[in-house]
């Protein structure tokens, strides 16, 4: 699709346009996957448009319980509008099993259930491979003030005991979970929102029972269709992206 | 059913007998409806064994995301074994949209939408009516201490924040919730935990899209069968009590 509006910043998977007003950006989901710090690439048809619905799907479900995101509402097939933030260079991930870094690092086997959530850290930098950073760190250097990280722990904490109760109702185990935060000003006042996507490129989600992985893992790991998995999700929490041929869950 | 063991406690909708082991109790899910502080009654078929498997079901999510619960399992179809605590005479109500008491006391829209949660509390006593308490109350009259009432405000959110994602996840909106909170004793050490039940009879449940009331709100307002409202909700989350014939909703 030809951009209709200036490019802001173009990511792996997602690009940003300027907004239809001052303060907005229109947040544009590629088809692109990518994996161990884009070394891994391919395009996936369709997985632009499922995680758009999803993110527009967990964000507004956020906002109703009064945890405030970026998201304005979708415009079409791939585009959302959102607030334009000052992301904070953070990776926040939450995780309640061992698995990925975690497992590898410490050696502990993948789903062991983790003693209690783990908030923990990335600097986001493609060119040093995204590395683990600790509070100490990201106050040291600025990055977020010590008022900023207690918040963003209470807002990842309630991500994540929502996430949670969202995927455990459709049978799907939350191991963990990557957002990122950022910075809306009014004049001198400044409040933190969930920025980013929320979507099965951002979380690992497993099956209950099967253990079945149903996120980018999927690509990461070669283990089969990366869309058939994310429609799955869609399908079993009855969002229907548009045009997608996704058979609703929910009888109504 | 008689009883096989010592009845500690009958009360409108379960009864306790003596447990197991020590520290334990058995709790026994009656088919018994009541409303209005049991001036209207009626013995519904099948909501006993509902409950008790809705119950066990948000319970053990509680547990999964690290919120303790009086649940240790589930014995049959109307039974469960649960830690024996000392009740705190509160009901504990969360409440996100105006309903019920609320929009009565305020002359509010039942549905309107809360600028946040808020928490109200309930004087534990059928003589009385179940009386709306404040904190000050509480505090006074020494139901529970300012650190116990800090404690159960945050235990209340995060069962909040995960049972909103739960109905989120399919389609039903969590309009309030009622929850009670018990002490267990370790020597000197003390810990709140959800007690009592969770479950169609303590929550006010809303079919996001048609608004179809799937709660005790069916019995109250004389809007159609209990039974099917309470199976509704378990065929979405995939419960399937013993013995009830509910299609499953997850195809694995």
């Amino acid at each position: 699709m030809a951009p209709r509006r200036k490019k802001i910043y173009e990511g792996k998977a997602k690009i940003l346009y300027e907004g239809t007003e001052p303060g907005t950006l229109i947040q544009y989901f590629k088809d692109d996957a990518t994996a161990f710090n884009a070394q891994k690439k391919a395009v996936i048809e369709g997985k632009g448009v499922l995680n758009n619905r999803l993110s527009e799907y967990f964000m507004q479900g956020l906002g109703n319980i009064g945890v405030p995101t970026h998201f304005i509402r979708r415009i079409n097939m791939r585009e959302q509008l959102i607030r334009q933030v000052e992301i904070i260079p953070l990776e926040v991930i939450v995780r309640n099993f061992a698995a990925g870094s975690l497992s590898k690092r410490l050696g502990m086997e993948e789903g062991t259930q983790l003693p209690r959530p783990i908030v923990e850290y990335s600097f986001k930098n493609d060119e040093l491979g995204d590395p683990m950073v600790s509070e100490e760190y990201i106050i040291a250097f600025g990055w977020a003030s010590q008022q900023d990280m207690d918040d963003i722990v209470s807002l990842a904490l309630r991500v994540n005991d929502f996430l949670s109760g969202v995927f455990y109702g459709v049978g799907i185990k939350l191991v963990d979970f990557k957002i990122e935060i950022g910075r809306i000003w009014d004049g001198d006042f400044m409040r933190l929102v969930v920025a980013d996507e929320i979507s099965p490129d951002s979380c690992r989600l497993w099956d209950t029972k099967t253990g079945q992985k149903l996120d980018k893992d999927v690509f990461r790991r070669d283990l089969g269709n990366l869309t058939d998995a994310y429609t799955e999700v869609a399908r079993r929490l009855g969002v229907m992206p548009a045009a997608a041929p996704v058979k609703p869950t929910l009888i109504n």
